[in-house]
């Protein structure tokens, strides 16, 4: 496997460009891959199968750009899909759950861990069980919250409206005393100043975005992966499988950089 | 063609079941084939290409079912799809842009007519093109508004969150003083009574599902398509691409009847 080849990162959407950024930030020599399913947004309605069947194509789709690791930056596709599709790869895969955990055990101090997703995300319990697989004795409450992503995806990263919706969803979270909370889905981050705010100081906001690039930072040099040459320019590729332009608008928002091009590509081919 | 063959009735998810409805209310004897799309909802952001291979799919799938007519129960689909897949069918098929645009063009006064919809509807310009086809001196406003469907599906038909994100989107819709109100997305019936505060009872609301249901019942007698036999038990069936439990309780809180079974199939087959 080429060191200096890309990594591969993919999500249903745009959410997955937290996780990218943190990549960008914590490994600027590394060169990156990103689709972004966006015909088939979100994951977070569909069943586990279906999931499964697209995280298959998408990761038939990376290997054709070479990818030498991949990173499921999408909650629901970690939570429904990483251990099905691990089996038959022949390079490291990580998801976006597992780092946030460890992170989250590592700092809970009564134990109590809230944790906010995707209704399909909480549904399949994948927080609670591998945050028990640590600590069996941790009280875990997970709370869907449905609308944080077309919130996001409005733009209404700072709004009284945003705030409202927060308000009604954490209040259940606040009454249980939490000091851990969990953004259990990557377009989350995005509204940490909200939840900061809802919440009070003494809850620590884990994000698993920012989690997950240390977690591959390790795991590359783990496996002499780590890159050792200069990028150049053509360091980073967007794919979306739907709305290019739409993608670059916001991979532009979110990351450092400004982005070139988004291409589009038929991912049922693959 | 058998005049008591099922009507195929398909949408990307639950928002045709407000079709479905005044199907059901208008023609009580009608059989009816219901497809959601729930595995690649939403379509609102979809391009026009993937919309147009998506129905194509749905309508190879219902004519398995034998329909005798088909509804796109979708402004999405009727704006980007209606007229690519009208081509090669043998059997009628309406959508549900139509008979909203006669009934606004009726209803005007001072020829200022505002559109709402998804964001696809309203880029695709379908409403201002057929309006102004009937009227071409008429002022058309659109809006798109992303945040509503979320808002149904998260069950805020009555939420001063719904009240207020109505309010935003609507004020630029009351600033040109339109006297009439075409609601261009088939969720947004459930939030009629929001969209009656916010605009005031001068302005008319125009239902394209109700209007739609109206034109089907002609299409069919004209036809010589009218159901002329007792439906019996077996009247409705629903089929899904994904979530057909959740679809179940959906369909149960906005049709008239209960709704006993939800089959899922893999709509990528057909």
């Amino acid at each position: 496997m080429d060191r200096n080849a890309p990594i591969g990162v993919f999500d249903s959407g745009i959410g997955g460009l937290t996780v990218a950024r943190e990549i960008i930030r914590q490994m600027p020599n590394e060169r990156m891959v990103y689709f972004g399913d966006t015909a088939r947004l979100p994951y977070g309605s569909k069943s586990q199968d279906t999931v499964i069947r697209y995280s298959r194509q998408i990761i038939r789709f990376l290997k054709t750009q070479n990818v030498k690791a991949i990173v499921i930056a999408c909650n629901t596709a970690t939570a429904c899909a990483l251990e099905a599709v691990k089996e038959d790869l022949d390079i490291p895969i990580i998801g976006v759950i597992n780092a946030g955990v460890r992170t989250a055990v590592n700092s809970t101090r009564n134990g109590k861990i809230g944790v906010i997703g995707t209704a399909a995300t909480i549904r399949s319990d994948v927080y609670t069980k591998e945050l028990k697989k640590l600590r069996a004795d941790l009280e875990i409450i997970g709370k869907p919250c449905p609308l944080f992503v077309p919130l996001v995806e409005e733009g209404l990263w700072h709004d009284t409206v945003t705030d409202e919706i927060a308000s009604r969803y954490l209040s259940c979270l606040k009454g249980k005393y939490i000091d851990t909370l969990v953004m259990g889905c990557t377009h989350y981050p995005l509204l940490r100043s909200t939840f900061r705010r809802v919440m009070g100081d003494e809850v620590t906001l884990v994000n698993p975005a920012y989690e997950t690039a240390i977690e591959l930072k390790a795991l590359l040099e783990e496996n002499g992966l780590s890159c050792t040459e200069n990028p150049g320019e053509d360091q980073y590729h967007f794919f979306v499988s739907d709305q290019a332009e739409n993608f670059t608008n916001f991979a532009t928002a979110i990351l450092p950089n400004e982005i070139q091009e988004t291409k589009q590509i038929n991912i049922e081919e693959y």
